[in-house]
């Protein structure tokens, strides 16, 4: 694959991320006034939406395809791995004050919460997301895992990583769909009249639904992985000659050092 | 992996789809009572979950999953194409009539179809998987289709496989999250209420995520593959010498016959 094509794919992946969380605040913006963080009105619930499509589905992505760049192929493994667990965090952490947005507006509204598939997906979504993070951070970030348990155990976390990715997706689908019901039920403009703000919101919904899809086809079928120690792909080492040298990693291309416990120097090209 | 972990998954499998299906007609029945092809009536409407989940889900799974059989290995591929085919076919089929029942209640009662976020990416996905069912057909059973194109389309093939069962997933769950909506929003017994029909059809939404999972795991991750022409992984070996031989195959395991064009006997075994 051509490297022009692996960065037209990564801008317009990035631009299209960018475009659902941009659609998502537009939608809270001009159909329900906008964002307040005051713990009290329905202004606090519309983060929720925001954070959930942004730190669920977009930062979550970015996270995850980390070792899709092929700067990350060669070098040091350890400054990627902690740019995935600090970008995870930061998608976590957006995750997480989705959750207080809508608790802490349950709350003042005296509405139950969690009573919803939506909601029942969106807990256990978030429950996987944590126990990932944390299970990532002990077996492949601290020091003291062997190397052939952290072989073992990498396909079921990058297994678990697109299950959490899909589950994600799927609760923003039946959320997006929930909050219409919910405020397109007067009888002038209802939901099934397709007013503009549902013909948006749609649109918002599908277009996270390919954003996922494309990040998934990229994590699970894509040949841009990080190659196994020492082996390089025919397409990899094509992509390698002409994308580096990298002025982040100087020595990439010619002599590998500092290379991680297991992985063996990459054999010279050519 | 040992061949009891293998049909203990298969049994444990078609026993969770099984019911799947059986809890939905259950919710159609116990609270909306029971189903009636009049063309009319909200009876027809109950209709639509049931095949829904059947079709586009629970029947796609097993369709989508025939190659992953290991009497499907070796012997003659085309049987187990047709069978892919055919199973596929039925899917299909009870995923229109899926389509049928609920724009004919929409019509017989003066609703607008295709207005809600679910209705868009149900009918998305049904397109795809039309499109995905004529392609396959042409390209992989009609036999003018080169060995070339079809190892190279072969890989787009099973990621759209895996790409129309997310999309089921998700419909199904925002269609269960929207149908719950639907009926109970009265005052004394309302969804946030989590009345015994809103605790039972979240259940079965769960369930469907939880097989779509395990499904998607044994289609994209698991060694469970048909082997490429001469190629058998280690753990494949195993499983052929215990499984086989195979009453349905009785050539299996020793001199494979009538192989397709392009697919090399399997090297003998020990």
């Amino acid at each position: 694959m051509a490297v022009g094509w692996f960065y037209l794919s990564f801008y317009a992946l990035s631009l299209l991320g960018l475009m659902c969380v941009i659609l998502t605040v537009y939608w809270m913006q001009l159909w329900h006034g906008g964002f307040a963080w005051d713990g009290t009105s329905r202004l606090m619930f519309n983060y929720h939406p925001v954070f959930m499509v942004a730190g669920s589905v977009v930062v979550y992505s970015a996270a995850s395809l980390v070792y899709r760049l092929p700067q990350s192929w060669v070098g040091p493994k350890l400054p990627w791995k902690i740019g995935h667990a600090v970008l995870h965090l930061l998608a976590f952490i957006l995750t997480v004050l989705g959750l207080v947005v809508v608790f802490q507006f349950h709350n003042h509204e005296n509405t139950v919460s969690l009573y919803s598939l939506h909601s029942w997906l969106g807990i256990v979504t978030v429950f996987l997301f944590a126990c990932q993070w944390f299970l990532g951070f002990v077996v492949f970030l601290l020091p003291w895992v062997s190397v052939w348990l952290r072989s073992l155990l990498k396909p079921i976390h990058v297994f678990f990583g697109a299950v959490i990715l899909f589950l994600s997706v799927a609760s923003v689908i039946s959320g997006i769909n929930e909050k219409l019901f919910f405020s397109l039920n007067n009888n002038t403009q209802p939901y099934s009249s397709l007013p503009s703000e549902a013909v948006f919101a749609n649109s918002t919904g599908m277009l996270v639904v390919v954003f996922g899809l494309l990040v998934l086809y990229i994590l699970l079928v894509s040949s841009w992985k990080r190659p196994e120690p020492g082996i390089l792909s025919e397409g990899q080492v094509v992509r390698r000659r002409t994308v580096h040298p990298n002025p982040m990693w100087p020595d990439v291309g010619r002599t590998v050092t500092g290379l991680p416990e297991g992985m063996e120097p990459l054999k010279p090209l050519g």
